[in-house]
């Protein structure tokens, strides 16, 4: 049994985090921080909770916290962790850290998207990318985690396979990306009210949110080149759920036969079985079967598939996920498995619940 | 380890049945009855138990059911299992019934409400009303478990300890009640389309709802008398959840002074700290919180609360719960683990998912 | 062509008189007050009237405001028109109230259950509660209209015949009340976000919401006597939309043949008809049919009809209307018609959308 | 005031169209035709027209109804009309077709896609493809006009300058299209269910669409050559609404000093004035803001902007409307506007809704 401390708990993120690790065999949750309400029962903040957290909400004091748990999970701002993170803490513990702190290894484009100074530079380079099913291996032994997005989550894993083999050209990848308003978060602003939401729908941060540059990062990586995309994304009237469309034009290959054609359902779902066939939270859907958000809300699954348009020659590809389970606090959990050798599914077996 | 058979298992409240059961360490289920879908794989009616559930839908035949599993779970229409149940079934397997068929003990009542005839009358007597926090005692032996509707497990459960304490009239007691689209079930019918529920709001089955003499025994023998109420349901634009609101006049109590007055807010708390302080899954509110239906949204819980009114001397009640876990498979579940001495608890430890 | 101004025009219900007005043929606005957007363009606000309205923000002046227009909309909090409220002003234009300050006559109920001290009380006396159907006579001269609440407007419409016409036990009246989430207002405050309101249902305000003595007083008058009622207010997850449930009991009356007995459907129904059947904005529906808020949204209907329970000898009463027509600004744009002699319904020829 | 007959009245579209021409000073309605509901008052299927519209429904009496009326609206299934039309009714009467039925010149793409054979299609030729604001002129004597599909209205006007004027590559268009839920019809079908449209999103229809070729087609006389598009529509959880997401690489041009580079913002701006300055039913909004379905819902307007990545070098162009207005209702109105002569805007200065 493991002790673990949440900084930023009440948020939408916190708070799973805190559902997830309350049917953790493994963990114990002794920490439950949240600056705007300290002293106040995490039970009257997140009513759910009534009877089953009894803990009150504590400040933030990480070299503290440091010392008295195994792991730190930082739900909180950008710029936060990076702030006040020091070596004499990360002796002492692990942090999976929520934030985008440290998902970006090139600080400039990090200061760039993000506007503003990166504070802590020097762990930039130790700090794993935790997108568990491809990055599983570099976690032995690793201090920081960066918990990836929850739209490059979705987004990444999708093309996965097809960047990796050198089934499309990455060029042309177009990712149009929706998102429950859960992602926007807890803050009281008035674009989240409910009358601003509801019965609506509409794109933000056209050409520049701030995922853009994290995904062509990772999916430069599974190139091996660098890649620009065009990320949208769109906020849809409802709690939870990222759903992105891909759009990318095949490359041709050669067949065995020696003819040079554009690849194959056949050929383009070995490739998804290849990455995916063992995991146990992506799951490849039937042919023609598109994703739904609602097939997979409250669990950590993602589920994904493409249709080829023989017409145009591209492909595009589909994935949907639970923005705060894996697009957040659930891959924060897997991740915490994996750097303390618990199985990896514990904590989240969680079935997706319909309707 | 027992086994399950579900009898109407593509309804939501059967399908919901399938999650719970699933992530129950005590049951297998090796029978997914549906007849509209026989031979259909269930993960491709309910693509959220993909790679969960590999079973095929089989059709509905009890008998030979009977012979196969340790109870069996009817999610049917009214009439259905009143039509097929014999006494060889009952002898060879227990029966957790979640429609009406059984719930109601004089036949005449039955009839009229619910516009059938009962086909096998000879099995209500003997049959328990399945409402667990009641009618635990009840269980022992017994052959037959008539689950609880899910208006009426919330109607009842908010009022009952001031009802059995006599410390309202109960023939002032008005039941206003709002419920959840799954509530109306999974046929594709007009009125349950998404353009004619989302952002609209409607009373329906005004004076006529068939629950209401379900209320009306079940309270009925908690105040020790017969009883006549008003109860109204809503269609609310949104999937799971019902909330009840519940008025009624209070009874002058004596104090320990002798004079007579109307009961304090402490004596009606201690009045549901009587009945549940020692209860899992129900939750006696702190003083002037008022139950919300997303707080308990896809657990096993009722949340209720009352607030007295020092002007008009009534008590509003209010109650709330998922209609497809306390208020149908939840409550299966839970009647289940008694009949079979499991931990009442057991699959249904489902922590409630905010937002 | 009259000039009018409003005074909190970026709030659900300011924007909602702007829509309204910008269809009226006899009114232009020329002052768009808001003090949050001093400056900016409405229709940057309110993108829905872009290259309808050109118009800036204004900030609150209302004696400068006085000289320039024939009537003044406030839509402001509670307390704000009673402070800035004078003789000269209303000695100059006309004033239409859509806060609470003049809608209750008795000062001291108005500061218990508002919390605030009345800074003009002077005014109360001659301010008309305009709640068109019932006070249209009083209209006549008046200087300053009390425009009703938009639970009060659908809460009395429903039940006023019956009060009226002495059918029902007054003081056995509960007004179950559920609101869409615009009724909160455009604040951005934690409890109106998307994810805390949607796919949830709450009761709130339960005994002490304010619109409980503005009913009380209003349908006290229809009765000729003090009353005392439950009001219970609950927020639903739409944008708009009202629907009132209200139960009391039947009072006996005496038959042409000498019998004392209950009042019989077609009783009701005559008394409905003696008060609306001329009035175009409140439709008594078929019997048996009950209202829905999305059959009168976006217009100024309120529908409302009744169903007997025989067994317990109460009336269900059932009215629906859209908050922010009806409830707010549509009634606002009725009143304006009845005090400049305009047709009634002018700029209020609004088909209700549907869905 | 001429006459007007509506088959298929009690579709979504065909009761838009109800509402609409209710409000329109120089049409009558005559003729409200609907198979499933024949004898049935119109209001007592959509009570939001009680004691505005008393008719009942009619029989589908095409040639009957040719007799009697200016103009008839066939909301209905496709196939329907191209069943029934003959000459003898074009010569009496015009015919505006909500259907696709002579959307698509090309026979052989219209029966690929449709799945059925054209039962008329020598009138294919005559019929004008109904998008008021590029075929004006071409509705001069047409007695048949093809009314634009909702998705194609949307995705077309998004576009259509940037195409005419030849600023992007347009086989590298891609439309990401999103709906409200009143597009899938009223019909009772499963997947449209509250539940199953609640609180999720998914693509369908993925590379089959039957609007591509529409869009296509029509896009392609801008373009002055054939294209080939990829077209994904989504299903979204609200009533009204769509949203185009459109990506393209943007075509270098040869500045006025002969260098030649990709176009300016100010460029692409001019593109969209050139087209749409006056047109009172498109909206190109300020730069930077991008469209929201809500702003438009209820009205007949198109809003659309766009934003250029100058790091991929594509545009991304966004359009708003109200699926059953602008996308369907609206325009069809439009057109008859057109056709008769009327103004253009009469029965559609409908001001959008918020919230």
């Amino acid at each position: 049994m493991i002790k673990a401390g949440i900084i930023g708990a009440t948020g939408y993120a916190g708070a799973e985090l805190v559902r997830l690790l309350y049917g953790h065999k493994e963990v114990e949750v002794v920490w439950y921080g949240s600056r705007s309400y300290v002293d106040q029962k995490f039970a009257d903040v997140y009513h759910n909770m009534f009877q089953l957290v009894d803990d009150k909400c504590l400040d933030d004091n990480l070299p503290k916290l440091a010392e008295e748990v195994d792991v730190i999970f930082t739900a909180t701002p950008q710029g936060y962790l990076a702030s006040v993170l020091t070596e004499e803490i990360l002796e002492k513990t692990k942090v999976i850290d929520l934030s985008a702190d440290y998902r970006i290894k090139d600080v400039a484009t990090y200061e760039k998207w993000y506007g503003i100074k990166h504070q802590s530079p020097q762990f930039i380079e130790e700090a794993v990318y935790g997108l568990c099913e491809i990055n599983r291996e570099k976690m032995q032994g690793c201090r920081l985690v960066a918990n990836p997005g929850c739209y490059t989550t979705c987004s990444i894993l999708t093309a996965y396979p097809l960047v990796k083999e050198g089934l499309i050209d990455v060029n042309t990848l177009i990712v149009d990306a929706k998102s429950g308003t859960s992602g926007a978060g807890r803050g009281a602003k008035l674009p989240n009210l409910f009358c601003e939401v509801n019965e609506n729908i509409k794109a933000y941060g056209v050409t520049t949110h701030r995922h853009t540059p994290e995904i062509e990062e990772q999916l430069g990586y599974a190139a091996g080149q660098e890649i620009l995309i065009n990320f949208t994304p769109h906020l849809v009237p409802m709690n939870r759920g990222i759903l992105a469309t891909e759009y990318a034009t095949l490359k041709k290959v050669t067949y065995p036969d020696g003819t040079l054609d554009y690849p194959s359902e056949e050929m383009l779902r070995a490739a998804y079985d290849k990455y995916y066939k063992d995991e146990k939270f992506v799951r490849l859907l039937d042919p023609g079967v598109c994703p739904e958000t609602k097939w997979v809300e409250g669990s950590n699954y993602v589920d994904v598939n493409f249709i080829i348009d023989e017409r145009t020659h591209r492909v595009v590809m589909m994935g949907a996920l639970d923005n705060i389970v894996k697009g957040a606090a659930g891959q924060a959990v897997q991740n915490m498995n994996i750097l303390f050798g618990f199985d990896e599914k514990e904590g989240l077996d969680l079935v997706p619940m319909f309707p």
